[in-house]
């Protein structure tokens, strides 16, 4: 056996985190993320106005889609990107939810925003950027919200535990793990999706975990194929990001899927997802 | 869609490697990589002797192995390392290519041990180290072997293509791919194997490709998921180590798979197969 | 010339970070940081109690550090680590700055503590971690103080500049850059201390630079060499840590130099500083 | 102390390429690389033609050059690019080493070229993609001429180490290490030249240690700074493309400096060598 292996084992086992844990599944609403469902996240990058959403959020619910996702608050390299539409995208997401009834997660960037995010957000995701930013990780701990911790972009397997071990220690042990990508010298692919860390994540933690080959490859064309790779791997679900204009889009569309791809790829996982004893669509 | 993919796509299908060309299925004996078949391919990390190469080619022939591999001159990191058994290497892999009526690679890591080599090996392997060693690549264009190439450490997807395409230009159509893991910053797993890469690769090119589970993350625990991830994405074929005593094994013991456990993931793969419409077992 | 680098350039010459504007030199009591000055900031990881803290900063100061460093909150990968003194830190730095007539710098990691930490710190650090806590650098606009900001662990030198740029939008002119390594595949080094960037830096923004070999090295043995090439490559300054016991310290103690090296690294420096017409002295 | 630092310094302690074995200081005509001298070898990135040739080696000896670089043979990525003149360019090399008196060094990529190749070179150049060419390493060993081992691109300290003792432990004592950049995510320059690792090379091995910044940046405007830089921490020379006609050059043109500027680089180093007590010019 790899000692590096056997070291980091060891070590998380003596963690909250630890796989000695009993499985976490987390229920939103009626759904739950992790034992043998398999969950379907999707949605655009970012909310942009109600007919994005109406027309969004209808298609991807009828392929499936158990989550819808958008970016209300959008952590952007430049200060001059588009930012999010802030409260009026909480909103926008919140008339989804209840008009498709369907949960939401939403991007949590500062603290001060908590209060408001959590009226519509019934998941909060923590960025890549901020999965080293403790003062909110801890902050996290009093949240009656699932959090889902996506993986720092450089982050190893053992820094990301640690981090969602912050957020448990806080208080909240409904903690979900994404990996969305790793960063490397390779540029034909935004990033690389680690799916190496996802079976050795399986091996290590109770906790579910996501997987977002929309930010870990940069490529539609490959989103079919890595989404079945991450539920081959063991993943307990994938994000994809969804829109019906890519070219018009205000963030990413250079890797959002439109409808009928999304569907495409719901329609081709079913097989897979039955051979592997997962299920994948409502009851 | 991404530039950098819409660049790559570009230049890659202006040659002989490109997507445009008709897909390349590589016959080995009767055994045929490439097209709706997953090919299996198990073995040793080093030949060492006769009982072990009976042992373990029986083992990894009769739970479904459609290659058997064996290095017989092994490229070492220290001068000081068992560097393999060379030319009675090479006699001990024939002698079980035709006791147990099985296929063999090896790796070829001197031009100067080519014809012999040639009267073992039914495919020549070409390891990462050399995999930018274009005097050896051209000087494959004349030998009538198929070649499996494996990626370079931290070979782009571009650098990789093009090294095949030294090959192809140089005389040998036959040309299989290998990801085998880059390297990052993670240490948990010995490399992180790049199932984008074979994604992207299956876009780009006609040549069928071979995933490596066994280098590309160096951790028994996640052979079987990655292998199935591999079949998921699109690979044509996955390669795994297999000793029938790791713990006293010259080189690799530690992520070398036991028989019963390469057993168990062939039998776990074969429902995937079938979802996938892949053939894996021998009619 | 590099496309790539002709790119950067003509966009950051159109940002506030930009090299078209004047150089930027940050004052700090009677010290500059930036022109013709090699700035020499020294002390501990973190702020452990009085004693260590008056034998450190005497120590320094002595040799000629210029400013004096230590954590008084301190980002820890694992919850269960030493997360440094918080208040009574800041207030060992205040004691130590007043006694010794030193400005002090120390880091922010959540914006609560900003009030009591700006009455301690003259420059208020922005650790790695926090690089793209956007919400954290939008906050460090309205702050008199000015700011080091730490290049993230896998930060490109855009993403570094326009988080910087972040800053200076929001309305804080004084930021320091500090170049700290990146995460290579290399392990014998902590990290991979990239005076490349340095030197691209000095290109592409008016903004000082200051490099730590303490984080981008983690060798005790190669600090002289490594502070060296960094004055060589143009770096407007160096951090390095300092403990008298480095076995007892309650952090990165492994990196630390005792007061006697750091006392030898800066008498090194000066010849070499003299050569390159920079100054390292107090006049 | 870091632990793999003190770990690595034991390994490497007992091999040949350990540091407590004498300095290794390697003459080359009249001559010498490493102990007190450091060396400037400068040339084109491909022997082109005669023109070429007597423009830049007139001007880079008048410079101060000690050694002329030039490829005859280039590996190149694409088979279809420039492969080097072979033959008739080592023949120039010849012509150049007469009648400007300087020693040349040029790089052997197929070991059938050896016996023309060491008539004209002074010194093999074995390059990156080379590295781990085992089968090449261990013929160099009866090779009557002094090696330079360029680092790959992607290989650790002791994978370079080890190379480094394939060759000594194959008979040839007289290496010379080369630092060319490894490859990081940064995109902004070809590659990042790894100084750290220069300065650890210093403390694990007694070869000497030349450093490429053309490859290690491949910008020209950062040449001057990563050549000073690494002077001051330690390396024994550096080697720099140097072409009159860079936009027409059929390599590497975009890093390839002009001679004037190849001269303004000598003339700054000269104070800093002097500040160091390294020898840069012929007595």
């Amino acid at each position: 056996m790899r000692q590096e292996y056997v070291d980091i084992k060891a070590k998380m086992s003596r963690l909250k985190v630890g796989a000695l844990q009993p499985k976490t599944v987390v229920r939103v609403g009626n759904h739950r993320i992790g034992g043998d469902t398999f969950t379907l996240i999707a949605g655009p990058c970012a909310v942009e106005n109600l007919d994005q959403m109406h027309v969004i959020t209808q298609a991807v619910k009828a392929s499936g889609a158990h989550i819808l996702r958008g970016g209300a608050y959008k952590p952007r390299t430049s200060p001059y990107n588009f930012q999010g539409l802030g409260e009026e995208g909480l909103e926008l997401l919140k008339e989804m939810s209840l008009q498709y009834d369907i949960p939401v997660i939403t991007e949590l960037v500062d603290i001060q925003h908590l209060e408001k995010l959590a009226l519509s957000a019934d998941i909060i995701q923590i960025g890549s950027r901020n999965m080293q930013n403790y003062a909110l990780l801890q902050a996290l701990g009093q949240v009656e919200r699932p959090i889902m911790l996506k993986r720092g972009i450089a982050a190893t397997i053992e820094e990301f535990l640690l981090a969602a071990e912050y957020i448990i220690n806080a208080g909240n042990p409904n903690v979900i793990l994404c990996e969305r990508g790793i960063r490397t010298y390779e540029t034909v692919t935004r990033n690389t999706l680690d799916l190496n860390a996802v079976a050795i994540l399986k091996q290590l933690t109770h906790l579910p975990i996501i997987v977002d080959p929309s930010h870990g490859t940069g490529v539609k064309e490959i989103m079919g194929p890595m989404a079945k790779a991450a539920l081959a791997c063991g993943a307990d679900g994938i994000m994809l990001e969804v829109h019906h204009q890519p070219e018009k889009a205000l963030s990413d569309g250079a890797q959002a899927l439109i409808p009928t791809e999304f569907a495409t790829i719901v329609k081709e996982l079913s097989p897979l997802a039955h051979a592997l004893q997962r299920k994948i669509h409502h009851v």
